[in-house]
């Protein structure tokens, strides 16, 4: 931490500071420039994030030189961590794709989809029991009986069952039924959520927030690493900028960026990204080439009737174009689909 | 809804879209124009924010004409809704203020800031029991002991108790001490937990989230009233943008545009929203002055000393000029402070 | 400026830095902590900005310690300038209005408005000459005609007239007939524009770019004031966020920020802020609460016949009373208006 | 146009609108909804945009239908536009790279890079002779001298020129050199600038405002295909969000989603979009996946050195490593490069 004093600052002010950092276990290194004097704070510095050095006088700014996570930081584990999960890896040579559709909404559309992409070599299929949805009045999923329709589909084809944790309450629920836990969006601070999530057993994606920043979605996914769960995939789908004619903006810069700063895995979900089917497959095809682990893509085999997202969802015949480009393009950068 | 279609479309493409709104129950209602034809969808359209209209073939856009909340809106109810709680009124002519620290961090530092901050005036303490923080290694908050603190000051003083509320799991213990309950900016869209408060007897506050839009904002706003609990107090703290000289931008235009939409209260947080002490008085002056019913203000006795968000607080006696300046303002729109 | 090495760096990437410091005439400060070194940079880091010490091995970040600007900062002029006019001072006790229509539309329309607004005590009547229109179909303004217009009103009412100059070929032209040369949003980083009005002797108002933040507006002030121009008027009028309920979102704290960084006038323009006359009102007064300088403010005698943003218009009535409520605010806050 | 009325509009102020419309060559269409009437304009509602029916009383929102763009329109140009210059082709099969420095510093540096990228298949050479820095006393790039290194450049080895202009007043001189003229991200809507190079018969980079939308992207290209121009190329180069790790955040759906709209050519600029040599290859990659018609890259022989933007420059030999990549993915999707 390095702390930079007022021009006009007291002497008094100064030996303050540098008690203050003593007081903490720190040692204090003074440098008097031409125009600053600056207090290094030499030691963890994780300690100080704790502490308003900038309401004590004299004070003019406060620069962290750590990052704030450590767990999921490369620094701390040099090589890339490969999830395991039922024979399936996440994290390796294989880029794997998550297909599905946004919403459970019957037995039978959930097994036409499942049997639509399972052939294309798809090994986990998502589908939201409990949906999170801006209005009050819109569908919100059908629960357990969700669940179990992806419990079925699993029983018959194998495919592993993703799908989204909402409620702190209804974790022994989910977890029952699923094989991976999707944290939304609007949940990637709902920090009693992510603490719940820390003690499981079973692999976490971690939905990037649509407004934060690369260091908070860091900070989330230490919150589940630093309880003990170290099975978290990050996922990009977009954040919010000024831009109205997609419904986010996906920040595809965020995958190589990502990849250099922490160890963990990192897919993308295009289809909430953009908004629109039209370009989901572009997106698809751009993630792969900037080094994703993974894609999260909504398939629906009548996107005009779904009950959630249909003008993003992708149709099987869509979805399998798709996959063989991005596989053609996986192989250009050194993985395959 | 009004449906545009493509310019090339199809005859019977146009028909298919009719017939889907008929069996909706809509009328559909079809103008030709010179470079496109557009059909109006009469009725409930609320009943079409389910529907993927833009996936069937043949519709380029659609637009929606109403907006997407209602009892929270000031078309349902033209009249302010004015929030009685334990003999004090928030949306009424006085512009309520709402003091205290960031989190409660000892029973003493608590008692001294309340009796700093009651004499002027002051009949609402704030202070974080559960805090949410972007680091698992920052402090916490107390829990239940932190309550306690709280109820306590309230027995003494008779000030009224504002408190967050992070996770349903603890709505019965937060309800049994607070007068009124925070959901804070990170929940603003866990649905699960507004909800959870639709269904109590105490009013909200509802901070909004730091990327949500106003209709989003207000939409979080409808999912509680709709539960049945109509006691909602909006709360403007600065959204997320690209300048990162203040933590937040506080969105002033949110406050006339709010009082226009809704017939909820609507309040400010002008510490959260810059994160720095110096400039909390004028923006406080400012939410008087564009119309707020009511400022959310973090005072410390010792800033330098807080566990959490000190570079914010200000001390009681800048906060006693606020208000004297606020109350000021205050008349000359037409209140009282 | 200090610069942090990468954990593992080397010891002759470390004597490399220290050697490129010297030799561009800085001392290098080496303090080695537990977790990084860092070498600060003393003397005047301004030299650095040049060197892309980013590019050197070893490098891990960059962290300047002064502000980039220098001759606009409070440090280097701690008070306030005060910028004199034909008789009248902007950024004195007197708060400043500034009014008339977006675009000059005619003669006997500008005459309207202006004997509309002089009685209510406004000395600066606003009008375009050359109007910067998103669509190349739009109403691009009279130009000198305008000009013209703008200098007989003068002439008749001692009006001081405050325009815009886009293109630096009209300099001679537009200060023929100016008292205040208006730099537009778009035009905030017009670095030779910026240049050409540096070498001029009348006031400036530059307006904030739509996405500028604090720092870069504040160099975009430095570029006209090293020029040896020194009388700049800041003008905030909104940012571009997520939101689209208004045309940008007003950024309120920058007046006291800017106040705070600066000695220059700091003056707002709500109309531009939120596109909607309905919210003008409540942004001057918040705008005033907050400490501005001066207002610019958009008055139409029939705004739905204006030729250019007729929806943020005030009729002279509505003005009339913001101004009446405004100046009881001023009072408030050690002013007068 | 939709004109969509009040709840408790007047009928006569419907009829007022009625007839606004009929005055201005339009027709009328009423349609009488549930809960609102709403006003169909029929003919060409670009002559609407000039008139502020928002002002109308009794009008609660216009949404326009029709795009504000018509010349730079798929729908108006269904094809590809491939533009010709010196027998090379751009938007065409091949996708083509522009590399060189940020800004020309020295006839011998220039030929070292220009040497470098020649044999490598890049067939256009970019360097700033007029440098648009945020700071007035940063390197603001050598004018005409610079451009008689890029001609002599030219000269030896076919490499075409692309190089930027600011000001109105060298557009003569620069299209004295240059092949291609580059208009940077501040002057996307420097209007005046935009009409100059309408004007002239060379081939125009137009680069994204760093906060522009599609839809003001797509009016500043028909501000200058308008003017007679229509050898137009659109460059995304990142726009500016919360987020501050990267310089930029390079929108990549913003590529298929010109294209769609758009039959002009789309390039991006991976090096200005991140601001960091690292992570430029994958956002090279990703372009290409996603649909561009060429790459423009920074590529310095010793960034370390540069006068502008060495932390955003590849060296030689990573420029060859990517395009060695790109190559193969430009297979994947159709294309070579």
């Amino acid at each position: 931490m390095i702390i930079v004093l007022k021009p006009n600052h007291q002497e008094e002010e100064m030996h303050r500071i540098v008690r203050r950092l003593e007081d903490l276990g720190l040692r204090a290194h003074i440098s008097k420039g031409e125009h600053r004097t600056i207090i290094g704070a030499i030691g963890d510095e994780r300690i100080l994030r704790e502490v308003p050095l900038e309401s004590l006088p004299g004070v003019e700014s406060v620069l962290p030189i750590l990052k704030p996570y450590k767990l999921v930081s490369r620094e701390f584990k040099p090589e890339d961590t490969v999830i395991r999960v039922n024979g399936q890896e996440i994290g390796g040579r294989k880029i794997q794709t998550i297909a599905g559709p946004c919403a459970v909404e019957s037995r039978e559309v959930l097994e036409e989809i499942a049997d639509a992409v399972h052939p294309l070599g798809v090994h986990f299929l998502r589908g939201g029991a409990f949906k999170p949805r801006t209005s009050p009045y819109s569908f919100q999923g059908w629960g357990e009986k969700a669940l179990k329709y992806l419990a079925a589909v699993r029983e018959r084809t194998g495919m592993l069952v993703v799908t989204e944790l909402m409620d702190p309450r209804d974790t022994v629920l989910v977890c029952k039924y699923a094989d991976i836990i999707q944290i939304g969006t609007r949940n990637m601070q709902n920090f009693r959520l992510l603490t719940e999530v820390g003690n499981i057993e079973k692999p976490i994606i971690l939905k990037r927030g649509m407004s934060a920043t690369i260091k908070e979605f860091l900070m989330s996914a230490e919150y589940i690493v630093a309880q003990g769960n170290d099975r978290v995939i990050l996922c990009e789908r977009g954040i919010r900028t000024f831009d109205t004619e997609t419904r986010n903006t996906l920040d595809i810069s965020a995958v190589p960026l990502l990849k250099q700063l922490t160890h963990l895995p990192v897919i993308v979900d295009p289809s909430h990204a953009v908004g629109r089917a039209d370009l989901v497959p572009s997106m698809a095809k751009a993630s792969v080439a900037a080094g994703a682990d993974g894609l999260l893509i909504e398939v629906h085999v009548r996107p005009e009737e779904a009950l959630s997202d249909g003008p993003q969802s992708l149709r099987p015949k869509e979805f399998a174009t798709l996959l063989e480009e991005c596989g053609r393009i996986a192989e250009v950068v050194g993985r395959e689909l």
